[in-house]
């Protein structure tokens, strides 16, 4: 109650245009010595994560389902108590802004999305977003009125195609409007479902410049930073990613009167395919990934040979021609596979792809120079997740932050980062935002 | 309409005693150059395919759901039009029984299955089920009476673990009944469904040398009678089947940020299984099948590594030992997969296993006897499918008719068998019957 109130003053401070003179003076010295609250800040991740639920207890808060939903109101409340006034644009997007002392400047933006992926885990997208709002009340309580206008921005849908990002910067297609999302709904429906406008999506778009910078702070979600005991990392660039459908056809058959050598069996070809993938990926050295994380088969029982095979493949690296090159590789190999198991092997290449993005050179400096300044260990790495930032990379300077994942571990309930570390990044956050608003 | 009058007459006459003398002679006539009627038999296969479908239009008559419960109202208003008075057993078979003149002698069994299995086709089971009703009604038509009773038998749930033929002989488990069935059921709630009743489920069971002899017309399911151009095959014996539902644990984890050699994929060691799965049965020679025809992966999304698959793992043989040796091998192969992929695999072997069952040699000759009278080709081959009569081999002299699938094909909406060969194999069953009720 307390914090409330105090949250409702300062909001009003704020807007209160006419205390600007007098608070310049509070500002310069309490700027300096500005620091997140670690505990409110993991106290939150653990709120946050009682909303969505599926039938095991694990986290589903899949976007545009009831957990999704409910999610999001609750951190808009969070956001109306902190003063930002957050509204839903055309993609679903939750937009909360602070007023800046200089209406000329173009706004700083920083967040990152709170949906999850099936079964997954607390922190991927919600520490960002949580710390975008614990920035927001660290300059409420401290009186802190920056120049630039302060944008938080929580994306929807990013697990499933980085789908408000891609909208905010006019690359979400009809295509990929129509396509279905993990809910069930498509990204249309699901759209709407979260207060949305999919039938006016152009309104939500941000143009080039619009704002000055975009930061994003997120989990690494892999294992580099903790093996190497680093406590912060600066993201250079993030991965772009591919998806295709695979689509394996034999012929279901009995699967006792149909000899061996007679079979047309999708299933052992799709295997085979499988297994190529993971050769090819690890044919060539760097960094890329291919997955194939998802199959189902038909008719699908004991006694029946399978007749077809729906699987999917997702290919990642920095460089887009490697991720063509991975590709024309594994579809050679699926040539012989096809012909020695008598199916017939399809790819259907699906929108809503990601190019891979560099990040701003400058503000990697920026957070670089106020990691050193925290103290902490950092270092120069690539995100092998897609992120939000690398839609809004084509729009403004972007940029992000990485804290250590615990054993390298994400999209799973075992994901887990310190409080200690997500502070340190917040912290790097706040300093970065703060820095930014002097140049 | 008027062939209901005709039958109406002639079931009449059947059960008229004072009437047994005069119609002997008669029988005597009739017998050698009794026929069945080819084109009835393939226009209720027709009829009865009507009954449960997908949402694709394909054939989903599984056992316990709607369109077998609806198929089996059709199919027993036939058995009461043909005279055969049908009752349900505890089980969910239905009997029929036509009497004979010396009630003192066995009765003869014959029939089928008409459930199928997802996506199924039209013939597999329905067409000894539909045959032995069509040897009925010209021994109606034709006024004969049989010495022995006459047992019109349609298990239940065939296709789920020759549920019905299990516990009739006594092999159905209590751990059995509560085993899933395809339809969601457990197989007691299906028993229920189809007016079974599985609290009394001992009430079923037939003892060795309460049949005279038991004889199953079948398409053939594999692809051999059709390439070597033989228009009936005399069944030697029907291959033994176990199931293993086999888990591989990996660890689930972001497909971006989980570098190549840092993961724990399910998926790709459960590619290599079934790879393994294919070459230890292809690696000793034989007529043994292997084969994996389900899995599902968890979570299942393109951008998580699968961290848990679950498939189901099926080995057919007539020698209950090679399945045994064949297993023992893959088992062996499983832990260097499991080593490689930093993962578990474990298997689970399921209850209503199948034993391999030789047929009668008695029989086979009687079997043989018709079909060279008949004119027909004929070959003595095994049966790679399971079916109800290796159950009802062990408290009967029981055999099996085999007709050519074109194609080799079965478990699928493309089997087909032709009218001729449909009606060849019914009038071998017609005449096998007559033979034995002389014996």
């Amino acid at each position: 109650m307390q914090r409330r109130t105090f949250v409702k003053r300062s909001s009003l401070t704020v807007i209160g245009m006419g205390m600007f003179g007098s608070l310049l003076s509070n500002n310069k010295k309490a700027v300096a010595g500005l620091s997140v609250n670690g505990k409110r800040i993991e106290s939150r991740i653990f709120e946050l994560a009682k909303f969505g639920k599926d039938s095991n207890g694990h986290g589903y808060r899949v976007a545009y389902t009831k957990g999704d939903i409910e999610g999001r109101a609750w951190f808009m409340e969070l956001m109306k108590k902190a003063g930002l006034d957050p509204t839903i644009d055309a993609a679903g997007n939750i937009i909360g802004k602070r007023k800046g002392k200089n209406p000329s400047l173009k706004p700083i933006g920083f967040g990152s999305h709170i949906d999850m992926v099936p079964d997954g885990g607390n922190y991927d997208g919600t520490l960002g977003s949580i710390s975008a709002l614990e920035i927001i009340e660290i300059l409420n309580e401290n009186n802190v009125v920056t120049e630039h206008q302060l944008e938080v921005i929580i994306f929807g849908n990013e697990e499933g195609g980085t789908i408000g990002s891609k909208a905010m910067v006019g690359e979400l297609t009809s295509d990929g409007l129509q396509q279905k999302s993990q809910s069930g709904l498509t990204m249309a429906e699901g759209i709407k479902a979260i207060g949305g406008n999919p039938d006016n999506i152009q309104s939500c778009i941000r143009k080039k410049g619009d704002f000055q910078a975009w930061v994003e702070l997120h989990i690494e979600q892999g294992g580099i930073l903790e093996k190497e005991k680093i406590q912060i990392g600066v993201v250079e660039g993030i991965v772009g990613i591919v998806h295709w459908e695979v689509t394996v056809e034999g012929f279901a058959n009995h699967a006792g009167a149909t000899q061996m050598n007679m079979r047309q069996d999708a299933l052992l070809a799709a295997s085979k395919f499988i297994i190529a993938v993971n050769e090819v990926v690890n044919s060539v050295k760097g960094t890329q990934v291919g997955t194939v994380g998802k199959i189902a088969v038909l008719p699908g029982a004991y006694n029946v040979i399978p007749g077809k095979v729906v699987l999917g493949l997702e290919i990642r690296d920095l460089n887009a021609d490697k991720i063509e090159m991975l590709f024309k590789e594994m579809e050679k190999l699926t040539a012989n596979i096809a012909k020695d198991s008598k199916t017939t092997i399809s790819f259907v290449r699906q929108p809503n792809e990601s190019k891979p993005a560099l990040t701003n050179k400058a503000l990697q400096q920026t957070i670089n120079t106020s990691v050193k300044a925290l103290g902490f260990s950092t270092k120069f790495m690539q995100s092998g997740a897609g992120h939000d930032s690398q839609h809004i990379a084509s729009i403004a300077p972007a940029a992000m932050i990485f804290i250590p994942s615990v054993g390298g571990i994400s999209h799973s309930p075992n994901e887990f980062s310190t409080a200690t570390d997500m502070a340190n990044g917040a912290n790097v956050l706040l300093q970065t935002i703060l820095k930014l608003d002097k140049e």
